[in-house]
């Protein structure tokens, strides 16, 4: 096939969004489309003024030998409102109440389109954070963990409830769950983290924080240390002191009122907490 | 902004990549890029060539008011056994080996670039399948189930082995796990399906088919139908008659040798059944 610009651009995109944080040597492009280093860089250049444009994300030129290109998907902040805006409308059905005042977010959670936007708004926020790793606690929060996870490049690490012999050696710990005050337990395989690692933690609903100080007391087992921690819902129903201070959310939930059938969301503090 | 053609072909590229299996009209490209609609056309057919020729997929073009054009993601046959080449080649280290000859698969199922080839692979095998949703067993199935759904553009559906307060009503079933002949429970929310879906089911890993059985159960309380069964590995150490006749796999475990340290693994039926 003999490459036209037209047709490099287009393949080349493909290229870039499918390897996202990934250090790609410009002879890469050149080899593969038969071309001079010199219509590699105009092309990337064409590349990275429209992604740049459009807030899909910056392309970073890494000179010398060892050099290349990189892309690191960004979310404008006109984007990123259309998002939580999009969530908060789908959140807000008041047919999603149900019995104690617990809202129904399992389909939000299994909509794949929903859940690749999402992890791109988190990939955003945590772009320059050195992330090494995203931790969750199985079954909710393994989506919004791959989603952030695909658009930053790094492993998955789901903690469990129980050990199960597919797991191998295990690490485990108790841990007081914040609004129930029980003792629980988490559990996670020894193989799945190298201590040093930094970690960022994430999970669908936050109230007290329990469930992410649980992590965090599992990362200090492997040496690992907390990079930020992201939440889809945080509760603004908090009685005692919150446990975790500083972390992303996207949407606050004020008020669920079971009689009238009201539920009450507010933006999170995702454009707060400096920058973006 | 006043766009030129090369402009327009990466951003119409990165939005349909991240649009597939959706009808997108072309006035949406005709009003974002300020363009007559024959310049659209002329710009699509590029995109569709380009992805034609590297096997990135196919664009379909819906002719009248009512049309559009679709991005349909699928996998050339190079694309695919390298897919699966670098998975068995992971899958194939001894140091994965577990106790009682099971294989250490976590760190794969936790790698988002793995999940995203394999999620593709899936979903080209299914792309004229006209499936509803993707089901899958808590915990592992997830990230499969939702890499295939993301490029399918369908809903994941969880089963889940326990009842929770914040799935609201639920049906659950008795079946027989068809290793171990006990009795298991899988349980789902009333909410996360309508009668009339044809359902894709998917998980990690198959033996006799026991869960994936049990899954055809649970569909049939729902009146919805299986439209395929799309597993990650499958295993040859099948004493009794598989359960499951119907599936595609990517990989089949021939031999584990616990005191030899050695995993046989071989291509699964993948490129067998028919077409692809």
């Amino acid at each position: 096939m003999k490459w036209k610009r037209s047709e490099r651009l287009v393949d080349m995109t493909q290229y870039l969004l499918a390897h996202p944080h990934t250090l790609i040597p410009l002879t890469h492009f050149s080899s593969a489309y038969d071309a001079a280093k010199s219509s590699i860089s105009e092309d990337l250049a064409i590349v990275k003024g429209t992604f740049e444009e459009q807030g899909t994300g910056r392309l970073i030129t890494v000179p010398g030998a060892a050099g290349g290109v990189k892309y690191i998907p960004d979310a404008g902040s006109k984007e990123a409102h259309e998002i939580i805006r999009d969530f908060m409308d789908a959140l807000s059905d008041p047919g999603r109440l149900l019995p104690g005042g617990y809202l129904f977010m399992t389909d939000l959670l299994g909509n794949p389109g929903l859940m690749d936007r999402i992890g791109r708004l988190f990939a955003a926020r945590y772009k320059d954070s050195e992330i090494d790793a995203i931790m969750t606690v199985a079954t909710k929060g393994i989506p919004i963990a791959h989603a952030i996870a695909r658009h930053l490049n790094v492993p998955v690490v789901v903690v469990r409830r129980d050990s199960k012999v597919t797991e191998g050696s295990t690490v485990s710990i108790n841990y007081v769950s914040g609004s129930s005050r029980r003792i629980q337990t988490m559990v996670l395989s020894k193989r799945s983290m190298q201590s040093g690692q930094r970690v960022l933690l994430t999970d669908d609903f936050m109230k007290v924080g329990g469930t992410m100080n649980g992590m965090k007391n599992l990362l200090a087992e492997f040496d690992c240390e907390p990079a930020g921690v992201a939440v889809l819902v945080e509760s603004e129903d908090v009685q005692e002191e919150r446990l975790v201070e500083d972390y992303v959310s996207l949407l606050r939930l004020r008020e669920v009122n079971e009689k009238e059938r009201t539920i009450e969301l507010v933006e999170g503090n995702y454009f707060r907490e400096g920058g973006n």
